[in-house]
């Protein structure tokens, strides 16, 4: 393990966070907010350990794999600890373990939130969450690796461990040039939605903490009733973009380069094809069930609701927790399914499933010819054998840890169901559940203990679950 | 495909069938029913027809490893086509899908009834339960195969097929040899507990109907609140089958042989030490939360909950529906464990899981040392590479199957916990699940569509997913 190297790349984290925290400090001086105070603080904490981190460079900057992913998972609970400050400070919640939970929250783009009240929030406070979901969602490792020189070829192990979906391809030969192509597309999308959000009257720091959320497919509102009380419009533009959004970010470059063919590939067409029939399917069912009295209204919140959840965001129009069985049923299972690959959703994701699905045919047709040996291709590419092996690793994890973090969390003695989605919305980075965690309530009710279960599988899930197991490895922190 | 040799197996299998009818046509008999009109008739349409596909045996007995899986499928629903004449020609249900699901629930050994009041069907059908139940347990072909010749090498296929767990080991060279010593362990237990409840006063019909229900791990019971009304005795010495007959028959074998170590193996330790520690945080939450007024109340139902889940055999002595909620998160977990690999219990199996979890490490181990590879060991036993493929394998059908059919069941508009938990107690072969199908509840309610997917998941669960689905490939009935 090459410290070092470690608490070097951390420091440049550090000040980066610092960076980032510029933005809430300047909402709490134009709406001249106390919290400003807990922003300075935080922000001069983080800048001067940051540079005091980066102050010598190691001569080593050799990162292996096993590294990649320890920096990693360093980097986001080092991001989240520091990030905490301002609800602990200007006291909006004096709880550290609550402060953590919220925080983390935000950087994995959960959007689970402890506080009941949100509109009691200072605005400020409600700015530093959007924007964590927005540094969160599409990895700040490689957003510091787009303006940094790191130095060395470890480049793609970072950004293997902090993108999302079972593999990652440089867009071009740099990977440097990759995260920069990859933060225009990011930027770009934001700040359209951001327009169009104004273009339907949304106030700018409306308009703009609901970008930053959306692109982050976080959730964190402004409002108790989350975008329940927005226009029909501006629902309609946070549906399409929290879709747009859950699409592979390569395919965005691939359209541009007019390698259509390419961008439109097997993962987006499954996914859009679960999205349009979960929706038709749960349109008819809310409409057939009388939640909704005209089919136009169960056609829209249907749409908003399967996109807030497949897209793994958790904003709410409607409180899905009073629909019919059969639409909470999909709607629970469409959480499992999450966003495609190398977007900034959460969730299993299309193409691990998509592969899931190939493997399974493959082991029954090795079941009927075993001497047969059939390679499996995705888009008439060829699946690497490793990626295959990575991602039945990566669900029987899934499995095991969200069997376990299930067991540990019954301790509350809560419902089944509460259990259950609580889980399944933490560890697929959604937010909102059924029952005691539906949209209308909030995380606040847990003890610690499952608060701090919660928090492993938020990040757990937004880091895919390896970075996170790994710094429960003794063997891992040995020096090489 | 062998389609001869495929027909002349059917034809034995007919002829066992019509044998093991003429237990419960003794009884009808016995208590002067009109049901044994049912069963005199089902008996000669078995007979009749097993003669006739064994009239001509095959002079090309070979059966490939895909043969023995479609053999297998095609046995058990051909078994359950023509158990399922007794309850249709008797009348105590007319329809022939509910006269399906319950015998397919008998010989899988779910327990699973679409009876809501079983006091008031014949004693020669509950005996026809009881006896599927006993059959299904320990497999119908690996009873044929002890008592036949049927030639060739292909035993194994068969027995690999239809025994439970990731890898079957003969006990001694000979499969047909290995069969016989499996069939008298099993015989030999099942009087022992026959025995043992006629010591506790309970009626000849209801102690053998409770044995061969409790060495299958089935559940079928004679009365509706299933044993709640038993004696304490009772209730113990049927918590200790239950158990029993959850391990490893090998095991039984090996302490024979005076091989305690091996048999006293890690998916043994692994299993019971489940079983003490959810017994142990049960009783004390039931009794706690007061449920249960005195400590040994709690810690007797509790035990008995616990045995009868993670054995999948599903009787009830209480209604754990109205647990708390930490009790009922734990036993649904519980449901999904199931009984140690080559017993009669069903479920995903001790030895699968502690296979996932050595899988598990053995991946962290590989992202930390890329180059090192390490074997996994079970009982300082190298652990096949084909058996760790057919885990993983094993594994992701298992959940594409439990998704796809939880969709599926949704439509008909119950609550999450039962559409989850009715799959959970189908494919999982355990009977009763929560809510609407709890353990004072049936599956007579479900629409049929939802029978015939619950069907499915009964044999899929049974027979390990693997014959069942190679059903529904082409390329498995093409010619060879």
């Amino acid at each position: 393990m090459n410290y070092r190297m470690i608490k070097y790349t951390l420091g440049w984290l550090l000040l980066f966070e610092a960076i980032f925290l510029i933005a809430p400090g300047i909402a709490a001086i134009v709406y001249r907010e106390r919290a400003g105070l807990a922003f300075l603080a935080t922000i001069l904490v983080c800048a001067a350990l940051g540079a005091l981190f980066i102050y010598k460079k190691p001569k080593n900057t050799t990162l292996y794999s096993k590294d990649g992913f320890v920096v990693v998972a360093l980097s986001w609970i080092t991001l989240s600890l520091f990030g905490s400050l301002p609800f602990l400070i200007s006291g909006v919640t004096p709880n550290f373990v609550n402060a953590l939970f919220e925080t983390v929250s935000g950087f994995t783009t959960t959007g689970a939130s402890i506080f009941s009240d949100v509109e009691s929030l200072p605005r400020s406070i409600i700015l530093w969450r959007s924007v964590m979901h927005w540094v969160g969602g599409m990895g700040v490792l490689v957003f510091v690796m787009a303006f940094l020189p790191l130095g060395g070829a470890h480049n793609m192990h970072i950004m293997k461990a902090e993108s999302t979906g079972p593999s990652v391809s440089k867009l071009v030969p740099r990977v440097k040039n990759t995260a920069i192509i990859l933060y225009t597309i990011y930027i770009a999308l934001t700040l359209t939605q951001l327009v169009m959000l104004l273009c339907g009257k949304m106030s700018f720091f409306e308009a703009l903490n609901t970008a930053l959320s959306t692109a982050g497919t976080g959730g964190f509102g402004f409002k108790n009733d989350s975008l329940a009380s927005c226009s029909s419009y501006i629902q309609i533009v946070v549906t399409v973009f929290m879709l747009l959004f859950s699409i592979n970010f390569n395919s965005y470059y691939l359209a541009m380069k007019l390698k259509f063919k390419d961008a439109f590939n097997t993962e987006v067409k499954v996914f859009l094809g679960i999205v349009f029939v979960a929706i038709a399917i749960i349109s008819a069912d809310t409409f057939v069930s009388g939640v909704f009295s005209n089919l136009g209204d169960a056609i829209k919140h249907s749409a908003f609701t399967v996109s807030s959840l497949i897209s793994t965001t958790g904003f709410a129009t409607a409180d899905f927790n009073l629909w019919p069985g059969l639409s909470k049923t999909l709607i629970v299972l469409i959480m499992f399914v999450g966003a495609c690959a190398g977007s900034t959703g959460g969730g299993i994701k299309v193409s691990r499933i998509v592969i899931l699905f190939k493997g399974m045919a493959r082991e029954l047709n090795r079941t009927i010819h075993p001497r047969q040996v059939k390679k499996l291709t995705l888009d008439s590419r060829l699946i690497d054998h490793e990626v295959i092996r990575s991602v039945n690793a990566y669900i029987i994890c899934y499995i095991l840890i969200f069997a376990a973090s299930i067991a540990l969390i019954s301790f509350n003695e809560y419902d089944l169901v509460t259990n259950f989605t609580s889980v399944t919305a933490a560890i697929n980075n959604i937010g909102p559940g059924l029952e005691l965690v539906g949209p209308t309530q909030s995380f606040g009710h847990f003890d610690i203990f499952s608060k701090l279960v919660l928090i492993f599988d938020m990040l757990a899930g937004r880091l895919e679950l390896f970075p996170m197991l790994i710094l429960f490895s003794p063997r891992a922190w040995k020096k090489q």
